[in-house]
């Protein structure tokens, strides 16, 4: 469909682009120093993974030049691509041969990446983010209206490679996935503002917005494979619990975390008046002026300055942040427990390592 | 996988949205008297539609309240149906049997139709319109926010649907559209405010922004009769042909239009800077003089009062309208030659007798 010059032109373009704004070399480049479990886990995958960048490069061309500058900006702000490597990594945890006797795999996690980087471009615009893993976010840069297209694009050709790889079960699973991302982030806005929040609606959120696609990235793995349905499903509890781990920790940086490693502002959440698990633990033990205080800036959204310093006090004050974090815990051990369905391997132990990582970006 | 009671109680919701919406009766309501070839055509294919918007109602379904909302809101506003009325027609012509004997077109019409939604949510936003089709825009209505990702669940939940039917070939089509539709919304940004557009350029923006989804449209009929290539392509030719003629008339109505009948404020595109194909027109006429008012006021941007009755008097000047109009009427009559693939027929006639309608609008 795109002539191979065209896609060598607009790969080196993107590494450009990439170098550009990482400030020197080309993907992947974590914003932040590689821990070990995932370092080990890109090492294990090699192939995979170099293969898995060049089809997302060859993916995102098109004959519309703000397309490519676009996806590449977002693609390389996306950081460390832990989705399609959970994709990767399942598929070979089942078997799978890897790159280049198997492709199978690094095409369907180049897909769960363009998913993934069409909900990041919408959601920047629908929080109207200025920033991404420490860079300017699309929109920042392109403006909101590429940034919704973009999107757009990204998702169409997300399926158009599902196409292309020929499976209806790959097809169902993505398309359901992202059925349900939509409705978390919908769901999310419907909790905004709105500090009668149960715990159980926000991990609806949470299992909307984040861990869909992180299920199904892994579920995936064991499709490809064509391992028995006891695989897939294990495959796809692993990678829901390892998704709200990944968002409570994320919802506990949002407030605790270095805005240097964080590479985002903190007190996001906060001035958007999102009712994250942090906020419910603090609610639920404030006393009547604690009270006063959540309902005035976060329902009301009427927040002055040192707001955001009194949250992180009484977060403080009752171990809001301590407890979302031991609440990620739990569903890392979840995802953990869930590899039990299959035999000790080396990409049993590396995914069960991504598990305790997930968690310890947080400690 | 979602119970009965709860798509009867959401169709109710939906038909109450949609009475309240429009003022009155049950959907279609178009927001203009339907003329002649579209009331022949809906009466033709009755039972059709009928289970068409059913399945749009049960479809857009989903525990997240704001969802069927907005997507009701849309729907109810997107008013004539013409995309999935094309699905029906062309299927019927191919030979394929009427709901509830026949269902695939069924579904297929309302996948396009989703397809359709979720792009008037996005275009909303990225053009900042406040009216669609003489009613508030969803963004006006429910925000930026929900416009954005209501449209992301219409598009996964179209893909849903494609799944549930079962086609590689369907998928294949309508990925591939989505894709070209993006690729044509982004490339109209790049045009914006740029006088030195070609006519060529701008057929490309028109091609990929509406003319793919007409296209596609109309070759699923061929695909679910299970036609020879020929048909397919015979079908495609004519939707694409009828999608560059359809929004040809759109371009002229924008500047032409009496503004209640339109539904739309009359000089949105002039307001934007979009570069039309009566701007286009009127520019390559244009003296120094009338060439600099067009620099100033869309290449710069810079509008005051009267601008844009100077712009339609140029237009006037130069027959700018007209031209337009009989542009699209060369491209109705191609639509209509695509036609010849197939065997004299009443619907033959119907698909013939749209696209003289598709013109006549601009009447």
């Amino acid at each position: 469909m795109v002539a191979p010059e065209w896609v060598a032109e607009h790969t080196e373009r993107f590494l450009g682009a990439v170098a550009r704004l990482s400030g020197s070399a080309p993907p992947p480049v974590p914003a932040e120093p590689a821990p070990d479990a995932l370092a080990a886990l890109v090492a294990a995958l090699g192939p995979d993974l170099a293969e898995c960048d060049r089809s997302i490069v060859a993916r995102m061309a098109s004959p519309v030049a703000l397309i490519p500058q676009v996806a590449a900006h977002i693609v390389a702000a996306g950081g460390k691509r832990l989705r399609p490597l959970l994709t990767l990594a399942a598929a070979r945890l089942c078997g799978y041969p890897a790159a280049p006797a198997g492709v199978r795999h690094v095409h369907l996690a180049a897909c769960v990446e363009f998913i993934h980087t069409a909900t990041l471009l919408h959601d920047d615009v629908v929080d109207e983010s200025r920033l991404r893993r420490g860079l300017a976010s699309a929109n920042a840069v392109f403006g909101n209206k590429p940034s919704v297209l973009v999107g757009d694009f990204l998702f169409a050709r997300a399926f158009e490679l599902m196409v292309a790889d020929g499976s209806l079960a790959v097809l169902a699973i993505l398309s359901r996935a992202s059925a349900t991302i939509a409705e978390g982030e919908v769901l999310q806005l419907e909790t905004q503002n709105d500090l009668s929040t149960t715990e159980g609606r926000y991990l609806e959120v949470v299992r909307g917005k984040t861990a869909a696609l992180f299920a199904a990235a892994c579920q995936l793995g064991a499709v490809v494979a064509e391992r028995p349905a006891a695989e897939e499903r294990a495959l796809f509890e692993y990678g829901r619990n390892l998704g709200v781990a990944f968002q409570l920790v994320d919802d506990a940086l949002d407030y605790a975390a270095d805005q240097a490693a964080l590479g985002k502002t903190v007190g996001d959440d906060f001035r958007e008046g999102k009712v994250t698990l942090p906020v419910l633990i603090a609610t639920e033990a404030a006393d009547a002026q604690e009270r006063a205080f959540w309902v005035r800036t976060i329902e009301a959204g009427d927040q002055n300055e040192g707001d955001l310093a009194t949250a992180l006090a009484l977060m403080e004050r009752h171990g809001a942040i301590a407890a979302t974090l031991a609440r990620a815990g739990e569903f890392a051990e979840a995802a953990q427990q869930a590899l039990a369905a299959f035999a000790p391997s080396p990409f049993r132990e590396h995914l069960s390592a991504i598990a305790d990582f997930t968690v310890s970006r947080g400690r």
